[in-house]
């Protein structure tokens, strides 16, 4: 039912650093940083076979990944799963009583629709589901 | 440079509970659980792609396992990707002054060859290189 990892989040304090140690070490092309202003956030990305990391820097220090920074300091943040049908992954998870972030999937970005279960709900890893857009 | 990610591992404290947990909510298929001493682990697979997850359970609280699980609680532990040459990634690192764990690769399971980059070279996310066996 996971189909693959969709991206890896990475906290970090500064992704113009992060960007030039991917870039330099391993070959790695992060795409432009694109700010989100409602998660308080500026992100890239880049691609590492059928998955991709996306380093994320918090614009505001009271964003979600602002208290992260703060409370765990840099490193590895979420998960995305990528699931073929992501309201019958949330009924699953609902009929086995997983505590998740969003009960009903959110609209992510590319048209993709996606859902956080809670880290207390999976042994501790903030995990996001995302289901493409279908042709 | 990096061709895909190879695993990543999870820890957890009671490794039954987790495999069940992905088994219930997302079909996945953990192998049957292998303790390796020397490390002081039991650990578990399962696929997700190209990919796989990994879940690890200390057997002894002074292992490394161990004491991140009592400084960090559950989580995400560390990101294994597959790279096609590690001499030749290792003396890049080591030419771009990245603090590393093994300067020379070590031998891993399946005729893998693997090194470590620090957490602290690695923008706090603990970092493995993994070189599959030629045919």
């Amino acid at each position: 039912m996971l189909n693959r990892i969709y991206h890896l989040g990475y906290a970090v304090e500064d992704i113009g650093a992060a960007s030039r140690f991917y870039e330099e070490n391993f070959g790695a092309v992060p795409g432009e940083p694109e700010v989100v202003e409602e998660q308080g956030i500026i992100a890239t990305m880049f691609r590492v076979g059928e998955s991709r990391i996306e380093l994320v820097q918090p614009t505001r220090l009271d964003s979600p990944v602002g208290k992260f920074l703060r409370e765990r300091g840099e490193g590895f943040h979420h998960v995305a799963f990528e699931v073929d049908d992501l309201n019958v992954t949330l009924a699953e998870l609902k009929r086995n009583g997983v505590e998740v972030i969003d009960e009903k999937p959110r609209r992510g970005a590319g048209g993709t629709r996606m859902a956080f279960v809670h880290p207390r709900g999976a042994f501790g890893v903030l995990t996001e589901l995302v289901e493409l857009p279908h042709a």
